[in-house]
């Protein structure tokens, strides 16, 4: 019997790369004999590098860079490697950058979170007038350098609100004052106001003759009401008057790029992700946006992986009537049920009212807690806990397979 | 399908009757089709009589008696119901009793806790030296007034190391101090010493022409280092002296019976259920000991009922490797198990070590847990736990079958 193992993340505990290994530790104590088969998941924010590299196994580049708030940091891209390739697994670009007829180069994954996540700035510190994309820009530059044409672009957790203006600016793009006078590399959302014009003449070429691909779950425009400035803004660590000052400079920026590209970002859904850095992208570069598991999921080859299995174990940190859209586990019960395959979740808490979640293909859907215990002790003992859960819930399964 | 739901009491927060309940909600939501039987179950202990008044549709008889500390108590004993019997499924008494050429009368449930347990006494006022068993006397009294001749005597739960002194005096037995000259009724383990006779010469001569079946799981001798003053002593508000005494008024009237009787319970195991009243039934009725849970097993017709399903779903409050042995949910699972369907537990913590388990019929075990909490936010909120968990559960299961 087949059985997939795979959850996303469980946020502040364990990596999906863990969590896979610690499922299907249980799995392989409930059935032994099992083909259980590790394909840990994300929805195009932290952890989707590790994810595909431990399917394809690819390698981590690393580099350093500057970090969001303008201190070096060690950061990584990845390059993804042929382990298990076939040729339909990795799609062609979309339709819209098929026209840049691109070469075809090794592809690299660029995580944001990395060079300009949130979780490399200590709590406070953080600050999204000063914060910057500009190491997001250098680990793309340093991927061009090696032959990388192929780019998927995992957005998410990120420490920025400045529309992706630090990482034009590290790679060539001038982002000059009212006196023409370029300013200086690394802004943040806070100098946006400051734009007024953008000379692209030292761009970097290579950008053109390349694909991307945005991975990201949130459906956020520029600015208004459910932008980036007023939704995130906050858990950056803006105060209502900063997030103001951060909508006025967005919505100048946006105006800015308007007018240089022709590209409308205000209200173009997903522009708001990671601070408007898909913005950025969707306006300077040959990209599309893609949900972050459908990126995964093609990348990983998770389609061909499920073929023939009898069973796909998904899991996150919590599971509710409320968090279940968009997210990853619901993308892989989607692609199981398609397939025919019941996906069961695991889930550190299963909140009520999660009779949605039947309809997109998840059968069932179980707490990891084995009893009364803080938030605390859950987070410390996850793999445990996952383990125990997992070997449960498929003896429960199995109970009816004849043996 | 057919699908038995027969769990134990979650103790402190629901019975095994809203136990049941609660878990037949769940797994109606999960298969509205299924035919959901509830079968709660005890092992003798606090429950029992509900459990088998449920499964036979029988009714309580109230009484005034004296509880434990010589204060009245309003307490009920049950007559069972005919619903759903089958000859088959009130097993004839044990060899032992059959040579008694017992009337049959109708079948009375004396669950000694109702008049004599420990829940009845406040913590500051429990006093072992003190607590008599006299109460439970006049219970067994009432039943045989109402004509009752086949009793099963629930034994658990207990406030009293009377060694069952009290019940005899209710029931007629004179207990005599060295002059010759009868104790007061309701004495309790501190007296037991001073019992010099036993005069039987009034003593209820229904009992003799009656059946008993004592259920209960504890294998305790009467006396000893694992006897019932030593080993249960202390819970019910026992220092170390006065288990000492307890101890020295248990071996004097094991010696008074043995004199009487010719039946020695130092060393009989269950003897020492509920501070020996296990013992004087044993000594003095035409009594026999059987597992609890297979005496509720037998009277509610659980085998029958099993017949056909196609899944048991067991429970109690916690299941882990060192409290399994012996327990009502062994009991069912490995009743189920000799029929071919598979037993799963449901549980409100569920430890580690759990594999015994699956040797003994149950399939796999699943807290009820959905997320960090505290024990008391478990325990409040048992009863909407177990719902959601057993149609999880049963989703889980149900996964595999044809629809």
């Amino acid at each position: 019997m087949k059985i997939i193992v795979a959850p996303d993340s469980f946020k502040g505990s364990l990596s999906a790369v863990e969590a896979a290994a610690a499922i299907a530790r249980g799995v392989r104590r409930a059935l032994p004999h099992a083909d259980v088969v590790e394909a840990p998941v994300a929805d195009g924010g932290e952890g989707t590098l590790s994810c595909l590299l431990a399917a394809t196994g690819g390698e981590r580049v690393e580099a350093q860079v500057l970090g969001p708030m303008g201190k070096p940091v060690r950061a990584a891209y990845g390059r993804l490697g042929d382990a298990g390739r076939q040729t339909e697994d990795w799609p062609e670009p979309e339709t819209a950058l098929t026209r840049h007829n691109a070469k075809v180069g090794d592809t690299a994954v660029i995580e944001m979170a990395e060079a300009s996540g949130l979780t490399l700035v200590q709590l406070d510190e953080r600050n999204p007038l000063l914060a910057s994309t500009y190491g997001t820009g250098q680990l793309l530059q340093r991927a061009l350098d090696d032959g990388c044409r192929r780019f998927i672009l995992a957005l998410g957790g990120s420490a920025t609100n400045d529309g992706g203006a630090g990482m034009l600016q590290a790679l060539g793009m001038k982002l000059l004052d009212r006196e023409g006078k370029p300013l200086a590399p690394g802004i943040g959302g806070g100098r946006l106001i400051d734009i007024a014009a953008i000379d692209d003449s030292e761009w970097d070429s290579r950008i053109a003759e390349s694909t991307f691909i945005i991975a990201t779950d949130v459906g956020s425009p520029f600015v208004g009401p459910s932008g980036a400035s007023q939704v995130f803004g906050p858990q950056k660590g803006a105060d209502p008057a900063m997030v103001r000052q951060l909508e006025e400079g967005m919505t100048a920026w946006a105006d800015r790029i308007a007018g240089k590209t022709g590209v409308s970002l205000h209200e173009l859904p997903g522009a708001g992700a990671a601070g408007g850095l898909g913005g950025a992208f969707l306006a300077f570069f040959p990209a599309a946006a893609r949900r972050g598991i459908d990126v995964v999921m093609d990348y990983a080859g998770l389609r061909r992986r499920l073929d023939g299995a009898a069973l796909v174990l998904v899991g996150e940190g919590r599971i509710d009537g409320q968090t279940a859209a968009g997210k990853a586990p619901m993308g892989v019960a989607h692609e199981a049920r398609r397939l025919g395959i019941p996906a069961i979740a695991l889930a550190g808490s299963v909140g009520a009212g999660i009779e949605p979640l039947y309809d997109a293909g998840i059968v069932s859907a179980h707490s990891i807690i084995n009893g009364p215990m803080t938030l605390e002790e859950a987070m410390s003992r996850t793999a445990e806990l996952l383990e125990q859960t997992a070997e449960q819930v498929v003896r429960t399964f199995a109970a009816n397979l004849p043996s």
